[in-house]
């Protein structure tokens, strides 16, 4: 049974026995205390991670114009709750449970910590209780939880490239798709121990599994859906729609950048050895250097290519930069870093203006920055990681043809029967007052009236 | 000496047992691992727990009129600094130290951690040092931190209630009275291992304890504090004053879901053995499930009730459904957790008009969202966690005839000494400008005329 | 090699001593657990650390006014961003490695977790190997991102001082040479081991070496720089620039009160024993009552002063109060930490309209909370903390002047050639349509052409 294969191949072995000979017996990590170790990573990291669907509400948030902020708002809450019930629903099984290939199995409400409750329900704790409860090294209640705030993070990218145009059911309804069937799906492939796995398919902590799929799922959305009125005029001139609040997206960046520490560094997945500590060590400074490289390579190309420091371009490049690190982040080269997270953040600052030139209408840039920058990631892994570059190109295209296909398919099902997007008279009026009947600034200026 | 009974009667020695009857000996958690686990989990999840504060005071400024949001956060932050230095100097001894059934002793800047400084600055560490510094398991003043950021949440609680009219100094006193006294009597009456905890009253994190608390000192101050002029027409009509800035309140209620990871998972109150993080594990999910069941219910009831979806009503079900869990986060069963967070989140959007019916004016909200949810959730746990209903009933009751009571009188004696409530024309003008003699967001649109 | 002098003197070995008197032998925290504690507290409290610079952006963008709040939040991620990439191209060297009296190496790209690497790489973990890995107690890596993230905090309390008229490029210069080069050669003074630490100076997390660097930079610079257009009258009049949203100002507080804790916490520098735990405990606790008492002070002295509670006064209590118990939080009294926050507090209020006497233009008051109550903090610990008074002058009075003549001859420099200031035009302008092309709220009322 292939129950949990994202996992770093008894690494932390290796360091126990090191200090085994290095030093007394007892100076190494007892069995519980590495429980411990790696159960607590887990919580701390997943809430780190939680804390990212408040960025992407904050980043997305400050990217729309007023009239549709309560609504981008409600939309990052509600798909936050709603992936957290699917993945619990069906999502972590289909993921998880008996992976054979390309899938695992279907089982509703399946509770990974059946053996756990047994346990703290026992009246005594019996050898085989213990057993069964403890023996992934961790507790599975806090895999459960870390994984669950990933498949929440591949939704939050969908948001903000859709946003100030789709209804609100109809998107909550592609999420429970999404985060409870195609995320899972593909998930197995690698995490879950299926055939990418068995080819030898490396994306650390979701550079492909987890942002290309919430790429391409706005992708195909974006196309679907079509572009804002007014967007694009008929001679080419691309309008721009500025954000109506550049603090909150700027925090929301900042926020991203916190809770990528735990997405990287509990991708760790153990803390109960010297050698997990250390590796976790390492992927966090990588994960900072490629921010920042993604940051700064952001404002040079900005100031090159425009004349002018674009600050959304900048936070894309910070995003970038961190979606690019992800897929390596245990790269055994800080400098490396630096080039992986720069080159990251220079593509999403290119690639913004393409997608415009396409007529692809994704509004706050989630496709350049994660999509992108996700590709470029994990292709990165085989030319600096160590991994094979041509299994790389492989998973991401295996990925990106089942995301396109599946997305695609769901997108148009959605189209045809509910309907995807308001009417024009909504979207001019604002999602804030067409679907929630309210506004999210009702004192400040020009208010929904406003472009 | 009942110094500290809200712990999970030494749950971590059937694990550590169990494991040495699976393992060698050495397996187990040694001593003072286990110290520095339970010290560091009160650490973190203390801090999660403080940056609630945050929390509340993003949910209440963007849930208030842009003419009193300089005046909320400024009652946020010093009521969240008030609550520490009066649980310093009063509060924790009263709840916690020398607790004879209803009250424990009073004494004036307690210092709980007096047996480590000792053992600090001793020249040499005496067994007999060591012993009184490491008795409890963990540091005491990792312990006091844990506690007093739960009583600056009971605080914060009650100005979101009370905004747009109260002044600014008579509020503060009031937090002075609440956390440096009610709270912690109520408090030694379960945690402190008074009379409801000797009946088996089940609280793990403060349904009752501390979210019914604040919302009853609520619910009495909006009452003798009476509704915001014109809130109330002569006809029964309820005028809209809808929040300056829905963003913020998002932010918040995010932040608060963050936090609640500490709020709950910390209550575990130890992290040392490999059956405490099963533990913590399984109530980091049941909040998380509680959490999205209260947004998905409040979404559903919203549209049913409205036609519409009110992004503050789907907040409210947020934090709703955080609060009906946390009487029972280490429930068996992951399911119940969302009809528990379902039901509150409910209740909230429920009761919310039936307030405005009464003419009980809550400017956020939290009466609903912390007084019914908790209740609920502390009854739930009768119904749904083993614990006994009648007790619970019992429990609720009592906090809360106490709690009307007392916070009742307290809030009388202040109308009729220094007085509660700004002028007429200063309700008008916005507390910003009469109380603190600013503006929150001078340069935005209409700022302080508006509405 | 004085490689890193930044620690507690093996003050953990004093507890693991005296439990393994007061217990079983095996009740200690094995070698590899301590190392695995120390490196997952420098992981966790420097996430903390780093989220602090979100907490100033907020501060920041919440106290500039409209048309300067995109370049704000732009030199925020973007010093961030070059502080993390200079300290590793040759900050940390210089401060950390091999320090001779007054200065470290200097060599680029310095990687201390080369011999972690090594490790990592090996088919064979010898003893050699482990040995050198683990030689330090933690994670080299893991204390390189948290010295990392403190001298972001230095640049980060520049850039507030100078808003709304220094240009972009010429800022993030300086920044560039602030934490590659002047911040490290202080700190090496220190934590480094270089002369100040062999004369007894103390500072545990940085009053001095951290908040009064980066307060001397901003001092330097805003007397370099000149006012802003119109702050000061030709009469003496003050004109006030009023703060563009106050909720922002109020939640980057929070969020440096909330990084606060990893900021002091982390800078026990070790978990890996209950005597470190119980220290760190008391770091927390010291730290909260330090920022309470601040809060509290600044409401009392502005009630006093000004008979309104200016919030941004109070705002800047909070910081100055956590400023002022950063030397000495590990203070063994805790009213003591009441009375040190709490002068802290009362300072920054009273320094604030003094700076503006002086004619000297601090935007956010940085100057008042950092440089005035670091130095009080840092003298506090010679008066109250057991540290020499006299060093403590001389350590304030040596980075003082060192810093003064060194950033002051780089702004200098700066102003003769690239120019340092926006031309008046762009000042009317605001900096955010001159310098990025952009505005931070299109649609709020007035924006840019406010005041």
């Amino acid at each position: 049974m292939a129950r949990y294969l994202r996992n770093t191949a008894l690494g932390g072995g290796v360091l126990a026995l090191a200090l085994a000979v290095a030093g007394p017996a007892s100076a190494e990590v007892p069995g519980e205390t590495q429980f411990v170790f790696n159960t607590f990573s887990f919580l701390v990291h997943g809430f780190l991670v939680m804390w990212m669907a408040a960025g992407f509400a904050m980043l997305e948030s400050g990217l729309v114009r007023t009239k549709n902020t309560a609504a981008i708002c409600l939309k990052n809450i509600a798909l936050y709750s709603t992936a957290g019930i699917l993945y619990y629903l069906i999502g972590y099984s289909l993921m998880y449970v008996d992976v054979s290939g390309f899938i695992g199995s279907f089982s509703l409400f399946y509770n990974p910590s059946e053996a756990e409750l047994a346990l703290l329900n026992a009246d005594e704790a019996t050898p085989e209780l213990v057993a069964a409860a403890t023996e992934g090294g961790y507790s599975v209640a806090s895999d459960w939880f870390f994984q669950m705030v990933f498949v929440a993070t591949a939704a939050s990218i969908v948001s903000g490239t859709l946003a100030e145009r789709i209804k609100v059911w109809p998107f909550l309804i592609f999420v429970v798709v999404l985060t409870g069937i195609l995320y899972p799906i593909q998930g197995s492939w690698t995490w879950g121990g299926g055939w990418l796995a068995e080819m030898g398919f490396s994306d650390f902590a979701g550079s492909t599994i987890v942002h290309s799929v919430g790429g391409w799922a706005a992708l195909t959305g974006a196309i679907i859906l079509g572009p804002r009125k007014g967007k694009y005029g008929p001679d080419g001139r691309v309008n721009a729609m500025p954000g109506a609040n550049l603090p909150l997206a700027t925090l929301g960046t900042f926020v991203l950048w916190f809770g990528w520490f735990g997405f990287n560094g509990g991708s760790q997945l153990a803390l109960g050895s010297g050698l997990d500590a250390i590796a976790m060590s390492i992927v966090y400074v990588n994960t900072n250097l490629g921010a920042a490289a993604g940051v700064v390579a952001a404002l040079v190309v900005s100031q090159l290519m425009f004349k002018k420091i674009d600050l959304t371009f900048v936070l894309n490049g910070a995003i970038a930069g961190l979606v690019a690190i992800t897929a390596g982040p245990d790269l055994q080269n800080h400098a490396m870093a630096l080039v992986v997270g720069g080159i990251g953040g220079a593509l999403a600052v290119i690639a913004i203006p393409l997608f415009d030139k396409l007529r692809i209408d994704d509004v706050v840039g989630a496709i350049s920055a994660h999509l992108v920058a996700g590709v470029w990631g994990t292709l990165a892994v085989g030319i600096f990681g160590g991994g094979d570059l041509v299994v790389q190109v492989i998973g991401i295209a295996a990925v990106g043809a089942f995301m396109v296909v599946a997305s695609g398919a769901f997108w148009l099902l959605l189209k045809a029967t509910v309907g995807l997007r308001v009417s024009d008279e909504d979207e001019e009026l604002g999602l804030d007052k067409s679907e929630l009947g309210m506004e999210a600034y009702p004192e400040f200026g020009t208010g929904s009236q406003a472009i």
